[in-house]
């Protein structure tokens, strides 16, 4: 697939850009946005390139009712040369359609998702924030539109991709965040839909969040659905421990989101030699680690802070700190090194980039 | 809060009704809808009735990325007498602010929203079919809409009913359903939002419901998360056995979904003096009394089919046939009973009816 697939439509109307120094995250949006259609007879078609505007759905809409649908979370960064870069978009790609599988929604063709993602990047350029810890975060989705009152697959949906320049997730940027263990709510259990990138997820996680911030914690660490035993995430984070000198974190085992950050940490610390274990790891091994002082670093991994480093962690009226509450070496060693492949100041030995060539005019195109 | 509040604008294009005895299930939607916003500022407001139309939304609002939303499903009949009737309505409107509370979502006045039901249901009169099996099917529901990519709860929202003239449920009509034990796929766990009728719990449902047709079964009986053992739900439904003479039905757990045509046919089967016990019950215990000849009957309870008799149970290569893949006297009397109160057939000794006062002009008023 090409990318003269992609139709593109310009908006007559530009809107203001916000100042990029001060950019908060996820609220603004660019002038544009990818958009495209499933139905039985046609599969996915009609994917075009059109103004930024609203959504007209039917009040029966199954997304409404039955919430299917799934999304994805990456982002764009202008080098110092004035190159836009991707970081392995074509995991997010591949990690949609595995959410679309898990909530039956047809699958879509990565590359032309791809092509039609960087038109979108090409006609939107001037909206990617060019400061230090800024980026374009760049939102995919899916959704069903059918109208229908009905629990069964819908039959139509749509497809769409919408950017947003942003600054830092945290306002405390890579500052350590006190988490509270979760020791009643679950997010997500084996044979559930903890594998996949699915609105349900998140509105099920609010109350768990909501309880912790009223006690001052950031966010929850969750434990496993069956036990209440076993680490599996933090916030819509991945979570890493370093455990006398080796680094452990949770194996995915079915209700784990495969982080894309996470796997990126994981070779990054396998090309450094560093001893890194996807296993199981219980709140109790922890606690013994922390005890005989042995637990040296926290931190969780995702596409919105890279890295969030863990300084404090509150289980069964007992509190952990880590490392003093301060960013250990370790968390700061691969925030540098992954900020810098992403932004382009540092090499990528491994291939995580894509360019988006932005030289290419994109004329306006019409059917 | 009185009826006047709720302002009335009427359609200029009515559109044309289906042939009553040609309906299918939630595909046809009545001329009107109520809907209601909330904002910080102004809490829940606007309550109004207007012309059934689309949504406009923001490609972020936050129902299509993080999934709060819930809904309700409830029905109104039209008696011989022409008078209107509704089922419990004020359970559906506790349970919706039940969900609410789970999801993050702002509690509504419970009063308010009946009293705009009940003048969307005066509006649309002409909609309730009077055929038998036909009713009006209710579907109150609440959606995020805040623009904003963030996971956390949304500041805004919008309460909406709308009414769909149906069929029968299942094409089959009352007849006894093949259902296939769900072990590999897990609706809901202690601690997440089972309880709660959310749309991420249907999403995340349709795998296992398509993998169960693909076999010839319509639906699934969910087992718990943690152990796959006890027996929670089928489909859609609550599950009722009769075991020797005795009813039993899974206890209320955290994720099992509250019932209003359960708690109605508890508390029918008690006014019958028919032992009816709620507790745990695993697929052993009912393989068992398979087998020493003492499971009698089994059926499904919702207010989509109301009553739904399971006639096999497929489970770990094993097929248990109940009352001979018939429709056991006990479900039938169940049905006749609570279909005969809700459409004034049989007398209310319960009181579960609500009148829907009919004759009331309902004039268009303005803001
Ligand atoms: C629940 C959850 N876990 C982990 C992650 C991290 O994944 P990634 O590194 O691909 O952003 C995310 C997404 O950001 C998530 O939503
Ligand atoms: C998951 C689930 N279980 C059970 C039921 C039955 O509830 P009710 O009898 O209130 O319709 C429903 C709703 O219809 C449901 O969605």
């Amino acid at each position: 697939m090409t990318n003269s697939v992609v139709q593109v439509e310009k908006t007559l109307n530009p809107k203001m850009k916000p100042a990029f120094d001060q950019l908060s995250f996820g609220t603004v949006f660019t002038d544009h946005m990818f958009t495209m259609e499933y139905t039985e007879e046609q599969g996915w078609h009609d994917p075009k390139i059109v103004p930024y505007e609203p959504i007209l759905l039917d009040p029966a809409a199954m997304v409404f009712h039955y919430g299917q649908t799934v999304f994805e979370g990456l982002k764009a960064y202008v080098t110092e040369d004035e190159e836009v870069l991707l970081f392995r978009p074509e995991e997010n790609m591949k990690r949609l359609n595995r959410s679309n599988d898990r909530l039956c929604i047809p699958a879509f063709d990565e590359e032309l998702a791809l092509s039609g993602l960087r038109k979108l990047i090409q006609v939107d350029k001037d909206w990617i924030p060019n400061i230090e810890g800024t980026s374009l975060y760049i939102r995919p989705f899916i959704f069903a539109t059918q109208p229908y009152l009905g629990v069964a697959p819908s039959k139509t949906y749509r497809f769409m991709i919408i950017l947003s320049p942003v600054g830092a997730y945290y306002k405390e940027g890579i500052n350590p965040v006190k988490i509270a263990v979760e020791s009643e709510f679950v997010r997500a259990v084996t044979g559930g839909t903890g594998s996949a990138k699915t609105a349900g997820n998140y509105a099920g996680a609010m109350k768990a969040q909501e309880v912790a911030e009223a006690k001052g914690y950031s966010q929850v660490l969750w434990l496993d659905g069956k036990e209440h035993r076993y680490i599996e995430e933090v916030g819509a984070m991945n979570v890493f421990f370093k455990l006398n000198g080796e680094v452990v974190t949770p194996e995915l085992n079915g209700s784990i989101l495969e982080g894309i950050t996470r796997k990126s940490v994981i070779e990054l610390l396998q090309h450094w030699d560093i001893p890194i274990t996807e296993r199981k790891i219980s709140m109790e091994e922890l606690y013994e680690a922390y005890q005989s002082g042995k637990l040296e670093e926290a931190f969780g991994t995702g596409t919105a802070a890279v890295i969030s480093p863990i300084g404090e962690l509150y289980w069964n009226d007992k509190k952990i700190t880590i490392n003093n509450g301060e960013i250990g070496e370790l968390a700061q060693r691969v925030y540098d090194t992954m900020t810098g492949i992403q932004t382009g100041r540092t090499e990528d030995p491994f291939g995580w980039r894509m360019t988006v060539d932005i030289d290419t005019a994109v004329a306006p195109s019409h059917n």
